[in-house]
């Protein structure tokens, strides 16, 4: 199994070569892959190179699940390998890999009849807003915010693409420029603050972002920064639309302040690719999320099409699998 | 002369021996000195430097004043050293060492004004989110908002100080970090896109910030990403509160729109301490401030007093030396 290294992005385009699940776990649990669908995709052929040299499966998929206990596509995935070898009563190493391949196939699909929705939201010469990263190395596919931006160049309807860099992490900065830079989109990054200032100027047409989860009344988790900018686009009425494949779409969630923001470790502020940035003994706190209520979210760009307020009724009326 | 050389802080607090004009104009250019009270002052004591060797004064003032262009206190300290060497014939070193101390002690005294009013503006037991650097080594007092925040925690009305990291230069959470660890202020770190989820959960009581500029309409120039801050605490109701000592207000200025905004080295943003974080080849914007219109301004605090919209009015009436 070859997997692209996420952790040497930008600076290098390195792939490992994998042999074991433990190894996939290990990658998982070491953000050397990175978004939710990749995870799971990863998860579901760690439990093909496991059935291949004939591993303990239910001790992999136990080992991958705990690799990323929140990640709502891994679990998905692994149960859905699970659920193949249960009904077949074997690990088939033929069978568990045309699933993980098709679960990957779907993914790409899925996020490609997304990536078509956003991009039929976008007026010719647009000139659109980036948070973090939502891009192709995440998924199986082309991403999802950031697909919807590589597609609108494609199609030539973009002028432009703002990328907030993203702080903590710099996903912004580091991993959506290379992506966009690779693909040849034009593109420029500023610092978080600056977005304000940027749609003052009147040089933001839109506002496009991914999200960890969405909740039942249309409440939206994303990486810390979004609501900030949501608040700045309102102030501007410039649309904000937030990409959001249905697997992160959680009904039994009521409603943002229901969702758990996870702390992440200070040293992400503190230190800045290992160079001390802050005083000596600054107290920090970092939120890895934010919530942006759903009254500031223009549009919800499933793969099923756009959602528009009342979020509630349209959420509960996909086809969601429970 | 000794100056504390802030390009060294927070790692280390050095002090730099300057005897020659020319080390001063050098120490404002290359930032070692930073914050427009504190530039005006060194340079004063740099006219008294020149003096003391015998330097031509007309030369070594038209060299402190091109360190620096676009700083107001800078020309304005030069002009009242200028006008004390024309006024008497001679460059005599005990008159203007006099006159240095004044400008020192002036800004002293009129940033404790300052400070005392914003004081007099916060709640018991308030909890004041801070942008930027604003703190006693950019003024010859204490500081303006920081001022202000270690102000409020010496009189036990202050609760906690939340600080924006400050992208792209990390000033809060290098310098104001450092400042109020120094006085033993409770303090926490946060990056810029934190600050609407620390509002959305009632953490914030007031926002304190400096400024570069007021335009006579009320408009305010500051560093980048106050604006942002600005539109946050609107949305949660929280009072925006924004120090502007007289130096900093230009009636000139009609408005925020007339105000040009610098632009900085891409370098900031790509490199942190030295270490890239963009990707190779990424274009980058760096805008140094932003503009947050009068409208989202509760109050702005002056040595005068507060003053409060309708601002072309309160600050078309305050005693301005011109």
């Amino acid at each position: 199994m070859e997997l692209l290294d996420q952790r040497q992005l930008p600076g290098a385009v390195a792939f490992m070569q994998l042999q074991a699940w433990q190894e996939v776990a290990e990658a998982i649990k070491s953000m050397a892959v990175r978004g939710a669908p990749a995870i799971g995709i990863a998860a579901a052929w760690g439990v093909v190179l496991a059935a291949r040299v004939g591993d303990d499966l239910p001790s992999a998929i136990k080992g991958l699940r705990a690799s990323r206990p929140t990640a709502v596509n891994l679990g998905w995935a692994l149960d859905r390998m699970q659920a193949a070898i249960s009904s077949s009563g074997s690990g088939d190493v033929e069978a568990l890999a045309a699933l993980a391949d098709a679960i990957q196939n779907e993914d790409r699909r899925l996020t490609q009849r997304l990536v078509d929705h956003g991009v039929s939201l976008l007026t010719q010469g647009c000139r659109v807003l980036h948070h973090c990263h939502t891009g192709a190395i995440a998924t199986g596919g082309v991403g999802t915010a950031l697909g919807v931006i590589a597609s609108a160049h494609a199609r030539g309807v973009l002028r432009h693409a703002w990328l907030d860099e993203t702080r903590p992490r710099l996903q912004g900065a580091a991993l959506s420029a290379w992506e966009l830079g690779c693909l040849g989109v034009p593109c420029t990054v500023i610092v978080d603050g600056a977005s304000g200032l940027l749609m003052r100027r009147g040089e933001v047409d839109a506002v496009m972002v991914g999200c960890d989860r969405v909740a039942a009344n249309g409440d939206v988790a994303n990486k810390i920064g979004t609501y900030n900018l949501a608040l700045a686009a309102r102030a501007h009425a410039i649309p904000f639309y937030v990409c959001a494949p249905s697997s992160s779409i959680d009904l039994a969630t009521p409603d943002g302040d229901a969702i758990t923001i996870e702390e992440r470790d200070a040293e992400e502020i503190i230190r800045v690719r290992g160079v001390e940035v802050a005083a000596p003994g600054a107290q920090v706190w970092n939120p890895a999320f934010d919530i942006t209520p759903a009254h500031l979210v223009t549009g919800l760009i499933t793969e099923f099409g756009v959602l528009r307020s009342p979020y509630r009724e349209a959420l509960s009326a996909l086809p969601l699998p429970n």
